[in-house]
């Protein structure tokens, strides 16, 4: 049989030292997300085809991994997890608001890999389910700009923040009658010049005027409470409400302590269509990046999945993208092998006593190696430093006769001899 | 759009009142292997269908979710792991011996559902490969065996164990020639009478006097090293070899702790055509539910996909038999939602305050909720209370005036007030 060693494209076999910082990364994203009070979930990684098809809008339908079960359901590996917290959240009518889930888990598209996009990769999601308020937005916020304020990568990450309801009033205040349009090109605005995107407005049915005004309105960009203090000064009444709303929203995040990576930035509007209020993405500060996470509010779209109204609030966590930023840090691995203590036995006869030891240290919830081979003195050390051991605990028969063992600290090379019974307390 | 609520047959929606208690189990089994020194792995979901189908001997092809991706290729979500860490094995020829492996994944088999059979599961895997020695098959069984002490289960679990050769050598000592024949019967002896197993062993070619003595062997069961010795004395010279290796396992399985739930079991075959040594498996003592776990030693199947020999020893732990156990045993949920404190603001006013209270809590890994919905302060307990929050923190305009806070004990009730500044170290 001939075997092709390679993973599919797009998949990764992740050994032990490629997996330590990604299982690092996640039990960051974990202990964030349960300090804020996210509850983890775990939904199903297969569903039916029609949580996807069945939504006209979704072009995510064309990289599914779909096909038929042998029960002849049309099933799919998931591409993402919101039309299934959807049907969560329909399912029960029992649960106590808000919701706050989060978790990570595998997701599949087929689509061209490149760097940071991969056909299996994993996600982090956190959502807040059955609240419309702004406090709801500033969690969701300060949730994923912790992450990054632990992994100690807060300033080189951008976190731009906008509000498609305070777009679209002022795009109105200023005349503009199509401002649905007029956001679809701005949400590209970033990969056009200046005059191809006034030029794009006017073929949508702008004015000259009014496509001059917009690409000013979306250069607005800065730290929130400034920028929004100045744009209340030139908008009319109607705007006034969501320009309250941003300002509670930038008065939360300075309380979250996560002010000082946002911007309020009126150009961001995030293609997806069933965002219906705030939207924010946070990108590598340097630009070079695919999104490391982004979100926004949906209050419309869990209806589409059953009889209750839930308004919605919620951000995906890239990990891919994260890893490739700290690539670029140079702080890549960010966990390697580590092992508290190796157990070296110097004979066979000692080879019990030396298990014993191991199992007693083990059970102190210790890191414990110890030979499985029958391998010599220096073969042992070799391995314990392979295996980056902080500790040699070499058990021999000459120091058991004393009633002693030899510790060894592979740091400094240094060693010392102690009684049998300081085993426990001078490793643990 | 008419949505199925539910989540296809065999697979589950996870609420976090579910997930919790199978979170904490996956942690468990991660503590453990990492005390051990395993490292953890992270191998795709999905791979060619060749690791599986090209091998003749497996019956895991029919309940596979195979299908053709967009690309034309033959893939399938992964039905276990051996292959693909087979594969992972062959790939790298530079990875120091022992390779000690583990990790819990999901699975995915389309057969029929029962209790703790589901379509889409989880499993824990675990291997040492590269070496051949009775060290590493007790470190296997003794990894095994601490899971289920961690969790305070180790009474309720048979852990059963026996060695392929030692059997096969037995039976060829007592001059029976079709070895492989007794042991495909020896593998269904548990579903079968004494009158029908000795019969099934005569249609197979056995002498009746033959088939009364593989009855027998395969009856002994109980200690390990208790029945080795006898054994022992009435075996032939050619099979010492083979005992003295079960008496060293029984030997190291004392020193690691977990012999008063191990058994030697001459009956145990596993039917899995591809171990060559060691077996085992664990149970229920009660014997109701399917294997909590099982494994042994399979020296020539990695070999099958590339070109280095290298012997394995492994085992797979089940979550949902384990679950199924915990629920016997009356202690499911193990974990429910747990919440440190939640900060509950009196009035508008305040919640600037509180939210900073909230942000400086978290900080020290508290996990910690607050107000989101401008809510009333008999609405805010009802929501701390039903998110189990040991602590409410309560911050008013009155107790603000004196540099004051509140604190609410939920489980006594006690209220005390605290000054200001002394909130972190009074709820950390």
């Amino acid at each position: 049989m001939t075997v092709e060693l390679e993973s599919l494209k797009g998949t990764y076999d992740y050994y032990a030292e490629d997996w330590a910082t990604r299982k690092h990364l996640i039990e960051v994203v974990g202990e964030v997300a349960e300090s804020f009070g996210f509850r983890e979930i775990d939904p199903p990684s297969i569903e039916r085809q029609g949580l996807w098809t069945e939504k006209e809008e979704d072009s995510v339908t064309d990289e599914m991994y779909a096909f038929e079960d042998k029960g002849g359901k049309d099933i799919t590996l998931v591409p993402e997890q919101t039309p299934t917290r959807a049907r969560m959240i329909q399912r029960r009518k029992d649960l106590k608001t808000p919701v706050k889930w989060y978790s990570t888990s595998k997701r599949w598209r087929y689509e061209d890999v490149t760097k940071g996009r991969d056909r299996e990769f994993m996600q982090g999601d956190f959502d807040i389910f059955g609240l419309e308020s702004v406090e709801a937005d500033a969690e969701i916020i300060a949730a994923a700009g912790t992450i990054f304020k632990r992994l100690d990568l807060d300033d080189r990450v951008s976190l731009r923040i906008n509000d498609r309801e305070l777009l679209e009033s002022i795009l109105e205040s200023h005349g503009i009658e199509k401002t649905e349009e007029a956001m679809k090109v701005v949400d590209d605005k970033e990969k056009m010049g200046e005059e191809e995107f006034r030029e794009d407005l006017r073929e949508r049915g702008l004015s000259g005027e009014a496509a001059e005004q917009v690409d000013e309105l979306t250069d607005i960009s800065g730290p929130i409470l400034e920028n929004i203090e100045s744009l209340r000064e030139t908008a009319p009444e109607e705007v006034q409400e969501r320009i309250d709303r941003m300002e509670s929203l930038g008065e939360a995040l300075e309380r979250h302590g996560v002010a000082d990576m946002c911007r309020f930035d009126l150009s961001i509007v995030r293609g997806l269509a069933y965002y219906t209020g705030l939207v924010f993405e946070a990108f590598d500060s340097e630009g070079e990046l695919r999104a490391l996470f982004g979100g926004g509010r949906y209050d419309d779209l869990v209806s589409e999945f059953g009889e209750q109204e839930v308004p919605a609030v919620g951000f995906a966590f890239g990990y891919s993208p994260t890893i490739e930023l700290l690539k670029k840090e140079g702080r890549y691995p960010l966990k390697g092998t580590e092992t508290d203590a190796y157990v070296l036995s110097v004979s066979e006869s000692v080879r019990g006593k030396a298990l014993g030891y191991a199992a007693e240290l083990r059970n102190e919830g210790l890191c414990v190696e110890t030979d499985l081979g029958d391998r010599s003195f220096g073969q042992q050390l070799g391995y314990a430093d392979s295996i980056n051991a902080e500790k040699v605990l070499i058990v021999g028969e000459n120091d058991l006769e004393n009633d002693e063992v030899t510790v060894k600290d592979m740091e400094t090379g240094d060693e010392r001899k102690i009684p049998q019974d300081e085993v426990l307390e001078s490793l643990s």
